[in-house]
């Protein structure tokens, strides 16, 4: 494989840049080497999901993880590491989320629910009402409102599998639970039960995010997990007077502080950056070690081998551990607004939040023009570590406000399919990651650095 | 991506050629929908796994396994099944297996070992020595019999992180355990314990077939964990006079007659094969649902699809679930005799034999110009679905007897970076199969089949 590595520089650069190229490819070899002999980023990964664990923005557990992470980065060779104030959300489960289908047919079923992110609960006494079931949000449109007001909306949409990537198929079915609860208010029901967004047929709900509508009424929003959502449809079909109770105590709370944390090595130019990040903030159901405690350690971890390995920063390397990407994106709104006031420019900005599975490749949002030019580049350094995929189109939600600041936006697209089993749930947890898929990121991660830093990606 | 493919296929082949381009292109894309929406693979696993288990050549598991995959084949539109007799090895472990470290230092410590396949047992009262600890046949041969005689050797030798792909380190490590016994027997050591072929740091001993290389004596070998490795080559810098207790109660028994499971599908040339399987046998201490439950289910599972889908079999299809690839090889070795007293010729024998993870690709045993002539193709065909990696050298290990009778020799590539955490080990178990894994290997084992079937390999 290396052979034919070099055969190909030869080739294409003539022997001028064939040296460097040659160096660039042994580099990359000892980046690999030191990821997957590390065990650093995956103990890192260790204390923050089974010593912290869920760590929701404005959580003592986003507190704690702020300070553990600050900590670690002081331990490492990062010229300065500080903290970047930000004002973040502040929503709490509270102590009682329970659902009950009650039939005629059945009698009392529990269900296996979870509150929705940024729900307004039911309170006290919770709610009984009886069930419409609907598989799109046109089929909403359709029941019309005499149908749904006062009525509990049952979102069964499936996320389809015979996606190849399971993103996709989140992509497509994320809406019901976004926007679920306004749709359905906006007819008048009460509450809405969303699938979870998960490709397992299993009794996890899968918590996340909802947006209510301006001037449209808040109305409870839960998950029921998969296994949940066939039950309830089984029983609505046996019983179509099928009522749900409900009872959620979740609530918001006013905006607190919280912190972006942020580390930098000083390259010899300074305005010009090369940043690496990922989430800090993580559900309260799990413990987010693969959403996204795995990007955060990879991104620290990326800029620890280099240092390591002696690598020149040209440029400011940048590690940003965000907060509050799960509901608000207030860290990287923050960080955009930061990098536009100082008037900084992002060489790349790369992001890690698809889980820690054995990385694929990198999407990227750049020119195409631009992309083309490095796409090969990119598939002959690469291929031979496992990253085949090299597309342009979705880079990270955090980075994306950087767009305008940034000449590259990235992501790493690791092996999607365990993916939505864990995401936003109990089971997102340290026993489901992998050492060396984990490190094999890290590296990845660390190699399209270098080679930014090496100007390759210019 | 679709539309790439179809500009590829004009430019590359014509207009003639184009439309069967475009209709295999099709059929491979249901191929994909059936096996992502289908549950049926999944479920026979659960059964191999959870209700049958650990089915070791010999023992009553394999002859249930057996008994379960007929019955499931006859449930499928096979025009035979049947079972094909082969006499088999009939290794037990017995009811004991157990170590201690004895030292002066740190007093008993228990250490978590299992007896390697095809090992004598240490008997009633087991065997105390002291130990040697080499990390090479070299530093043991340099040793020499004075330093080794009436010693336990440990081979203390870790599968080395730095690979990509873990079977790399696999095929470095595995010869301690393999021949490790014999060659520490020639120097009179008493008994062998070898660290487990295991990528993880962990407490799982990984068992695995040994072989006693005649007219040297057979002693005791068990495997220990990596962990336990560790603790012990501590134990041994600590106080180089620490003794080794261990006592088995494995042997071998005669050999006993079990079965290759077969169904075939006829087509217009009955004499030409294209056969896809997985060894239906697995070590006794877990259950077997990587290794290999997962290519069983997988191989049945793909010609089901192709049958469902109405493909027309223009040559025999045979699924073969090989018994005894563990511990000798006899299912692989007694097919390929048949398949030459038959005369028959084997257009493609496929073998999924490497867990039932996210496939990457394939890998081939063919004339290298063939190799050359199809793997472009290849790429175009399968780009789509993840497989990216389509390399010469390396097939499997049940359909290697065959070559001389068959064209090509193909072994599904899936990532490796987990079966090693699992593989010979108790948590072999069907809680680490995911089922869009498993369904992907399915889908991409079904159109390799489904090309060679089309003429599109030739």
């Amino acid at each position: 494989m290396m052979k034919r590595f070099l055969l190909f520089f030869a080739l294409c650069l003539g022997t001028g840049r064939f040296a460097q190229a040659q160096n660039d490819s042994l580099l990359i070899r000892s980046i690999y080497e030191k990821a997957l002999e590390s065990h650093v980023a995956y103990n890192y990964l260790e204390y923050l999901s089974n010593r912290i664990g869920g760590r929701l923005s404005g959580s003592p557990q986003a507190a704690a993880a702020v300070e553990y992470m600050r900590a670690v980065m002081d331990t490492l060779p990062f010229d300065t590491v500080y903290l970047q104030p930000v004002m973040v959300p502040h929503w709490v489960r509270g102590d009682k989320e329970e659902a009950r289908a009650l039939s005629s047919y059945r009698g009392s079923i529990s269900l296996r629910v979870c509150a929705l992110g940024n729900s307004v609960g039911t309170g006290e006494g919770g709610i009984s009402a009886p069930v419409v079931e609907v598989h799109s949000f046109d089929e909403l449109k359709a029941l019309g409102r005499k149908k749904v007001e006062g009525k509990i909306v049952f979102f069964n949409v499936p996320m389809k599998q015979h996606h190849i990537e399971t993103f996709s198929a989140y992509g497509e079915a994320v809406r019901y639970r976004v926007s679920g609860a306004s749709e359905a208010a906006k007819l008048g029901a009460v509450a809405v039960v969303v699938r979870s967004m998960g490709t397992a047929l299993d009794d996890e709900p899968h918590t996340g995010a909802l947006r209510y509508e301006q001037g449209v009424p808040a109305i409870p929003a839960v998950a029921i997990s998969t296994r949940g959502a066939e039950q309830l449809s089984a029983l609505l079909r046996q019983d179509p007077s099928t009522r749900l109770f409900i009872e959620t105590h979740c609530r918001m709370l006013p905006d607190v502080l919280s912190y972006n944390v942020i580390g930098e090595v000083w390259g010899e130019r300074r305005d010009t950056v090369i940043a690496v990040g990922g989430h800090l903030d993580a559900w309260d159901n799990g413990d987010g070690a693969h959403d996204d405690g795995a990007g955060c350690v990879q991104s620290v971890e990326a800029v620890r081998i280099l240092r390591q390995l002696g690598v020149k920063p040209r440029y400011t390397w940048r590690v940003v551990l965000f907060m509050n990407e799960e509901n608000g994106l207030r860290g990287g709104i923050e960080y955009a607004r930061m990098v536009r006031e100082r008037g900084e420019h992002h060489l790349l900005a790369l992001e890690s939040d698809a889980g820690g599975f054995s990385p694929r490749g990198f999407s990227f949002d750049m020119t195409p023009e631009h992309f083309r030019r490095i796409q090969n580049y990119l598939k002959n350094m690469l291929e031979p570590y496992g990253l085949h995929i090299f597309r342009l189109g979705g880079s990270g939600a955090d980075i994306s406000p950087l767009k305008g600041s940034a000449t590259i936006l990235a992501g790493l697209r690791p092996d999607s399919q365990r993916y939505f089993d864990y995401h936003h749930t109990a089971i997102d947890t340290f026993d489901k990651i992998n050492r060396r898929e984990l490190a094999l990121g890290a590296a990845a991660m660390a190699s399209l650095i270098y080679l930014a830093n090496q100007g390759m990606l210019h």
